[in-house]
């Protein structure tokens, strides 16, 4: 009873230690984008400012490709070389795994590394990324780690501290909590990281979980509060809960019934642009895999992007020249004056000499004045082409923040467009400047969460990100209402950019639901067969070929029939991982003896979670012929079902028992087949145009 | 697949009902309380002011008493002999359906009268209680009949609509949409009331029900929203979107860290007050279902304490005779002078002469000086009291605004602590009285959050719920915090509030994990066994008698091997209901003749949800005689677990899928044994005083 308490103890312990340890990691990596970024940016500006009367305008422009180029290859490089698995956002990955799927690779040091310096030398490196989806994976590294208690280095070092929680329904737990925590301190936002973490991971919502998590993702979100505040100045003012925050609008937002139809409006339009946005970058996609999929070419696609990022950035801002003099919302904004004279400054240098969340901060709260119609235009072209060419480079990068600027962008053209068509608003009344500005930012606003909508096909998290982000639970509802509809219009068209991505990849995640039309299927329809299966003592050579030729990861344990051989009854299940360190460990002895020793599952637990492959083992000849006894280690009950038992019910079982494998028997209890999640992951139905389909996809085995 | 696509619009559709319908439901009610009550302690207070003069202040308290007297009996005579099943505030039976145990009666057009047309009378009455909590009871009722498309009068009549979405799933599905709406256009918390439906249906979460069980939730907040504005005037306003809202702080709520140590004080409080109003309420209503479960003594015992309630409120302003000058937050309240002269008013008046809601305001948004400190402490202990006894009487109740007008008032209390304490806090400037007011309505704010969590134990759904009351969400990580230690604090000492009614009432609910140290029972410990078991073409005189004699709901049916008999193979399992609805149809013939005819689903759905009794079935002597053929009718593959399975994973599949009965085979897959939801419940852990100990419970028969 006792243990029982400690160890309720501990968890807490460890989801409070990942909280703090986000929180860390967030600052860190806000400060240090922050200070590099306005180095670069000052730089630049100063240039750009004396070459503006000596027509020396090349340089800055030379200048500004150069460093994009330099950080940009370095970051891609890093990806590239160390784990380019950190590429992306990361969150397509997360969700998979706390789906139930394996993804070897994801959660290493190396992963870490590689996101965040990559992360940091993304945004530097002037690519249209932001720094907060990644948090999700960084924190789900930590927890990982923390929850492992062990850290391993590349060269095959580790540190050891502790090992209770070595398996993987612990450490998917605690992962959970990372990746709330990631979520909540990027965006400030505790309940939707909570929701994020969890409503993927249907079978493994429970309170005490769920609380738990809650738990680390607020220990985040205050820390990172407090961290950022200590940065700005005084630690105790907690005024930032999150790396981005939508809430700096001097007055509360308010909307009228009058303005829902014109949101609905705009939904549409983020629906359908987000829909083209998906498109674009899957075809996009494809194209990479097929001819762009050498590490090198990566590299250079990805220096590419940066220097056309910088070079579009300088040809609009000399092109267009829309001088301002309204200061910008945020006082330490870069304002590069360029060809404009009488203390004005370039309106599009606020948008374009920041960092992607400064230029969403910009596009929110700037004043009604500052930005033209034309440089909008242009800035919204631009920013959704960089945005698709972006999305899918092999550098550390999130795409919430490209997504946001761009609908709050064309937001903003809209709230330009409805207060010149009402000119008489009598709302405007002494104030009106104010005003303007507040209602240019709350068109923004809605755009930005239409645009995102439209792209991510945001869920229930995504919506309460928003709304957290905004700090204004009144103005959640018409954000609800156009997230919903941009969700409603973008499903019509194309899957989301996540699942697009998932799709891609081939990794096989379960639907909550299975399709539809799928009843007259049966188990055995689905079943991966032949089946190799084990006897209770089986030879030391069987097993050893076994597992050399086949590559599943789990093997049925059937009873020894000498009448029939190999077609005994079932009597438990054995996994490919606790074979190999009990070949390892050479527990085995010639047949009648008794096995020299057992072995526990710390045994076990030391190899985890990077176990041994097949090529590790050495067995001499007379080893080989020696015999293990299983019966110690498979597991009893394994869940089985029988082979009549539909597919709709088997989908069930996966999804609600986060199952991996299931053994399919007949009648008499002898084991048929397995039913693995690839063998489900292959139905997946379609809804394109209002027409519903099903497809098989083809799964990748990696 | 034009099926599949009507489908999934029509959920939608009734969806879209259910939260225009929930949200009439909450405005008409409001509507009704606010008036009638404001006639009424208009009524009184003239009394009151005219016979402080007069000498005659037994005619007020006489005319308070009996008004509330005669009120609440009829209140209480409603619900105990309409349906019994509308008393508190139903959300623990609501959970527990979600949890997936059928009550009966719970979602009757019965219980809906007694309910809401209840709750207008318990508050006018004059109880403790809220109209809040009973809204998720209402909504998921009016969701049960929309989803039925049947509404059942008394007397049997109905009316019929449609029947496509009748059987348990897509009732339930749609129900979780009721309760959300509910909880929704109560609080005006649509995130809060979707996890409120969703955190206790593990097995039914998945995205596209979430979205849809959101979208009603939204819904009904959009339509409560509109309608509230529109009574109040301004129909476009949209500034209420739920009935108690606590957002009308004249500033943004601010905190400092250096409060955030008061605070926990607070929540340990909290926590404390809370488990002891528990322990209380307990004892009582052990009390109650031993000694006072006849219906007159329960509606006697209802009219006592509202009788109680009158008393005591007059005696406290009579005696007390705290005047103020200040006036009222809300300007509409009625205020009664009593003693005081100088166009000064009783303090105590804005707290007892309205609604408990209207209370709960004035605690929280009242001028600094409005309260004294005797007052506040006479009425924490009073109203802590009251509401220990009004929780569990035979009336529509419910416990939220009680719990959180205690809170306040102590909170309140803090807060003048706080002020006199720092008399020279630097922040006291010009708007030193503002600040006051705002200062002391913050610690009004956590305190009523404390006593809530430390009475309910609040989940991550009632967290969200008061923050988006609250309308602040910077503002929430301090309400998270005190929920999270008031719920510590308490639950080492007691299980919340409606885990004890789900307990005392003996409803068998499953926790979120196998509790531990159960590691090592098998399937074959818990499970119920003889077996009542049918062959395949079973005689009728059998199934009638074993229907008679056994209260399963399911019956494993079993290959006919005249060889052993009743020893044959699993073939399937049929349930209760359908045998009923099979022997009523009369779907049997003599031995080897072929039956008459099929019955459909269509004829299964006709019965839903009231199914047949034994008793209304007639069977001739020869009739008796017959056949009747399953095989067309069972479900040929129920989910079955071999004996030596382990508790554990047998827990697993009944929270993960939602079962409700789990057949137990040898391993010659002949049934052994049944395992059902009331088996599992019986293992509780019960954690007191940090101390983890498991108990059996005890499980009525109903």
């Amino acid at each position: 009873k006792k243990w029982v308490t400690l160890r309720w103890l501990s968890k807490w312990l460890v989801m409070f230690s990942i909280g703090i340890m986000t929180a860390l990691l967030a600052a860190t990596i806000h400060f240090v984008v922050e200070k590099l970024a306005h180095l670069k940016f000052d730089l630049i500006k100063h240039y750009f400012d004396d070459c503006a009367k000596n027509n020396c305008l090349y340089q800055p422009a030379l200048m500004w490709m150069g460093i994009n180029l330099v950080i940009t290859v370095a970051g891609a490089a890093l990806v590239t070389f160390l784990q380019p698995m950190a590429a992306g956002s990361g969150i397509p990955y997360i969700k998979s795994y706390l789906n139930g799927v394996k993804i070897p690779g994801l959660l290493t040091f190396r992963a870490f590394v590689a996101k965040t310096l990559g992360v940091v030398m993304s945004i530097l490196g002037g690519l249209a990324c932001g720094k907060e989806g990644p948090m999700a994976h960084s924190g789900s590294i930590i927890a990982a780690g923390l929850g492992r208690g062990r850290i391993n280095f590349c060269n095959g070092k580790s540190i050891s501290f502790y090992s209770a929680f070595r398996n993987d329904h612990e450490i998917r737990d605690f992962m959970a909590g990372g990746a709330a925590s990631g979520v909540s301190s990027a965006f400030g936002a505790p309940i939707g990281g909570t929701l994020f973490s969890l409503e993927e991971a249907a079978s493994f919502w429970n309170q005490d979980l769920t609380w738990r998590v809650f738990f680390s993702s607020m220990v985040a979100c205050f820390a990172t509060n407090f961290l950022i505040s200590a940065i700005n100045g005084d630690p105790t003012k907690l005024t930032d809960p999150g790396l981005v925050r939508f809430n700096a609008f001097k007055f509360d937002l308010k909307f009228d019934l009058i303005e829902i139809p014109v949101f609905i409006f705009m939904a549409v339009i983020g629906g359908l642009s987000g829909a083209l946005f998906v498109v674009m970058n899957y075809k996009l996609t494809v194209f990479r895999k097929r001819y762009l999929n050498k590490n090198w070419i990566k590299i250079i696609e990805a220096g590419l992007v940066a220097m056309v990022s910088a070079a579009v950035a300088f040809g609009l801002m000399v092109g267009i020249n829309d001088c301002t003099d309204k200061a910008p919302f945020d006082s330490h904004a870069v304002t590069a004056a360029v060809y404009c004279t009488d203390k004005k400054h370039n309106s599009l240098s606020t948008l374009f000499l920041t960092t992607p969340e400064g230029c969403l901060k910009a596009l929110l709260h700037d004043p009604f004045e500052s930005h033209g119609p034309v440089s909008l235009v242009a800035f919204v072209l631009i920013f959704f082409l960089l945005g698709v060419w972006t999305y899918g480079l092999s550098v550390s990068s999130g795409v919430f923040i490209p997504s946001l600027a761009i609908g709050a962008a064309w937001g903003r053209l809209v709230g330009i467009g409805v207060a010149h068509l009402m000119p008489e608003n009598p709302n405007l009344g002494v104030n009106s400047s104010l005003i303007k500005q507040l209602d240019v930012g709350k068109f923004a606003l809605i755009g930005a969460a239409c645009q995102l909508g439209g792209i991510l096909r945001t869920t229930i998290s995504l919506t309460v990100i928003i709304v957290e982000c905004t700090d204004d639970i009144s103005f959640g509802l018409p954000i609800m209402i156009v997230l919903m509809i941009s969700k409603w219009v973008g499903d019509f068209i194309t899957t989301g950019l996540y699942d697009m991505n998932v799709e891609v990849m081939g990794i096989p995640t379960l639907p909550f639901e299975c399709p539809p039309l799928c009843d007259d299927l049966r188990a055995s329809d689905v079943m991966s067969h032949p089946l190799a299966t084990f006897k209770t003592k089986e030879k030391v050579e069987n097993i050893y070929r076994m597992l050399k030729e086949e590559t599943f990861c789990g093997f049925p344990v059937i009873e020894d029939d000498p009448m029939a051989p190999g077609k005994g009854k079932l009597k438990g299940l054995i996994l490919r991982n606790q074979l190999l360190v009990l070949l390892k460990k050479k527990i085995f002895c010639p047949e009648g003896q008794v096995p020299p020793r057992n072995i526990t599952i710390k045994d076990f637990r030391d190899f985890y979670p990077v176990y041994l492959k097949v090529s590790e083992i050495d067995l001499s000849d007379e080893e080989k012929s020696y015999v293990m006894d299983l019966k110690p280690y498979y597991n009893p009950s394994p869940y089985t079902v029988e082979q009549k038992f539909s597919l709709p019910r088997v989908f069930n079982l996966f999804r609600g028992l986060g199952l991996r494998h299931l053994i399919v028997t007949d009648e008499k209890n002898m084991p048929m087949g397995m039913v693995t999640r690839k063998d489900l992951a292959k139905f997946r139905v379609g809804s394109k145009r209002g027409l519903v389909k099903i497809e098989q996809l083809k799964i990748e085995d990696k």
